[in-house]
């Protein structure tokens, strides 16, 4: 049996790299502040749905686990882009079949990696257990049982923090575990609050199901995902301040109102509008950037600890079990010894710029989703890359490069998609509609730009 | 006697709001977790002259303690600009006498701030009290004796942090007190280390007293400053990695081979560097920013708790001296009942995007007194501006915008100093010499600049 490792958060990134982990025949320990949610109801108010992509898919190759996984999503073919009017349209998020995102449920995931972790003998969880220090000099840290309010402190050999945005291993770095720690956490001016569409009367679903349905508004949007039950989740983006943000929505009539006026052809399928709104937090969205990630071979953050991101690219998920596998690929590079300086470091290079990258492009989708959907030479140009797309199988969107090309790093795909976004929109401004593109000559100028960034 | 105000911090910025808000007849209580630096010696490692100008001297009149202060300051007229070969160039700060800037001892004007504020029986001062937790909503915080270990739970009004960079108020607001918290500390890859060229054995200065010192090295750079008892104080700016950066100067020969090598002249008159450079701390450097300095009318946060910034324009403690006017002013437009809520808010919207500014200018000035002094362009654009400030009342450089023209915000003195400063390095780096210039054209031009800003 190989070292300890000790992994602090059970979350999504956490779960899934204790099963890397332990495949490889590590021990590992994972400490959990929140009860065992496959014995309790885990508090509302969290993303109850997430967009699992080709990223995120790779990485669960390595728990053997994406088999298992795919069979509870559902797939998302496209957009579906509802106007105040009622009217419908598709954009779908490829021009080739095959590339497409799926509705996965969190809790449903989460289950499924900390049931396929308990496999294995070397993993343990230890549930209500909140991290309160750490010394990174002593390689100790301090729990208490939330139930029995027993304080234990305990030794680590590696500690990994998998801990989340609000992570607290983040926060030892900042109050002293790191000397020079680059820090920010920029909230956004938009918060967001959960609600649903029920199943229909003979249990069906009452919208499109392999969509991803967007109302776009400009200063707010809602968006709905499907899932397993024929329910969908829906989520309200929405300024805090402002006339119709949610500060001012201050009574069911207010809230009706807004509904009413804004998303008419939702209301019909959302009974319970009302109850949602009262029960279901009103969350905030931030980014959290930092560095460094590790301390020497002591410590490492992780996932949503190291790179909050906003989620209008449904990357975040997909960003974390990217974490997971390009660690597990550097972990492999070693034969016998490793050294765990070396490969934390290895690791916090590599992955920064590319965590970067997708909490930058997540910021930009945000206009994009709310926006830009309903702008007709955007329109126009989501036209031209399907067309593109289905006629080149070498072409890729920058939409399709962040999502189904696992592998471009996120930087490139950044990098490379805003420059064919920038022709492309060009081109488009100029055009009535998509039929009058030579599509052999923007393929050409296309091809171009991707080898002046090699 | 009107209300009690809480301060923490007896730093700069807290001594004189402190001496500002009894004049206007309120009760001031400040905690300082250091003890009394009149009585004891304080910690080495700090800066221990600063650059005082006229933001800061504007301030200082409400306290009525300019002229005391300004006896016991050093001008500096400009730059002085040391070459590897000995050579060496004067850059004023100005084209007219009147305006220059002021060394100034760190510890000497805190000190001189407290017997002010000492001075008014509604002012007391707490030492070795440090903040351990602020509970916002029951208005009370806990500090702890740092000699008797006693902790005690006291109430506040309202409680404004004026607790620097590491400001334990700011984090308080980070974890709990605020909801969305934006927060960024940011750490230049470079840090300083504090050395000294002493008096010489006449008890004169061993360089010219009336300038400050530059050795500008490209990727590192040393500056001096005059004090009243005629030494310099010396500081080395440096990477931290690198060949030549502070870790690698791990040994004294490597230490003396450095300064012999890039600092030769200094070397001669800085007869303790190896002694300095042991007992001296190599220390960082951040620039904080955050968002919102005020919870209600609870609480505000103020000076390098909110907006810490590098040192480079020499700004830093002439910011939060402007704090302290703004604030003042801001006080003095209420009669009777000041709306609390209302003036935090107001303060810091007014504040901020000056802060932001100045951070700015400062990070960028790093890269101007590292290299740009140097470079034969920029010292054509300085010749250029001091001819201009001579010739035209009017007409002021980015430099002098920022640091002289105190009625003019920084964010505006950064706007139009950044277009003047484009135009001139345009003009400048097509010409020979300073006098290949026509002066009224080139003011015309200036001047059209300033209006399209307005």
């Amino acid at each position: 049996m190989k070292k300890k490792i000790t992994i602090i958060g059970a979350g999504l990134a956490g779960s899934l790299l204790a099963v890397i982990l332990a495949k490889k025949g590590f021990k590992v320990d994972v400490f959990e502040r929140r009860p065992d949610m496959r014995k309790e109801s885990i508090s509302a108010g969290r993303s109850i749905n997430l967009a699992l992509s080709d990223r995120g898919i790779e990485a669960l190759k390595l728990a053997g686990i994406d088999d298992f996984v795919l069979k509870q999503v559902i797939p998302m073919k496209g957009r579906l882009i509802h106007s105040v009017d009622g009217t419908k349209k598709i954009q779908p998020y490829s021009g080739r079949d095959k590339e497409y995102i799926n509705s996965v449920s969190r809790g449903g995931l989460n289950i499924a990696l900390m049931n396929k972790a308990e496999e294995y003998p070397n993993i343990n969880f230890y549930f209500n257990q909140r991290v309160l220090k750490i010394d990174y000099n002593k390689k100790t840290f301090k729990v208490k049982n939330e139930n029995s309010k027993e304080i234990q402190e305990l030794v680590f050999n590696h500690l990994i923090g998998t801990d989340g945005a609000g992570s607290v291993v983040r926060l030892s770095y900042q109050t002293g575990g790191v000397k020079r720690f680059n820090f920010s956490q920029d909230f956004l001016s938009h918060g967001y609050k959960e609600l649903a569409i029920p199943p229909g009367p003979d249990n069906e679903f009452q919208a499109e199901s392999n969509v991803l349905h967007i109302w776009p508004r400009h200063d707010f949007m809602m968006i709905a995902l499907p899932n397993l039950d024929k329910s969908f989740t829906v989520t309200l983006f929405n300024r805090f301040d402002g006339n119709t943000g949610f500060d001012s929505l201050d009574t069911n009539e207010k809230v009706e109102d807004f509904f009413n006026k804004y998303f008419p052809d939702a209301v019909s399928v959302m009974p319970n509008i009302i109850d949602d709104w009262h029960e279901n937090p009103t969350s905030s969205l931030a980014t959290v950037k930092c560095f460094p990630w590790a301390i020497e071979d002591k410590a490492l953050i992780f996932g949503d600890a190291s790179h909050a991101v906003v989620p209008f690219y449904g990357q975040g998920m997909n960003a974390s079990f990217e974490d997971c596998r390009v660690f597990s690929e550097l972990l492999d590079e070693y034969d016998n010894e490793i050294d765990w300086e070396e490969l934390f470091d290895k690791f916090q290079n590599l992955r920064k710029e590319n965590t970067d990258a997708i909490a930058d492009l997540a910021i930009q989708n945000y206009a994009e989703m709310r926006s830009h959907v309903a702008n007709p030479v955007f329109q126009i140009k989501r036209q031209v890359e399907m067309e593109l797309e289905s006629k080149y199988e070498d072409f890729s969107s920058k939409y399709s490069l962040v999502t189904f090309r696992d592998e471009i790093p996120y930087s490139k795909a950044k990098k490379l998609g805003e420059l064919q976004d920038d022709y492309l929109m060009k081109i488009c401004s100029n055009l009535g509609s998509a039929e009058e593109i030579d599509y052999d000559l923007v393929y050409t100028e296309l091809k171009k730009i991707e080898e002046s960034l090699d």
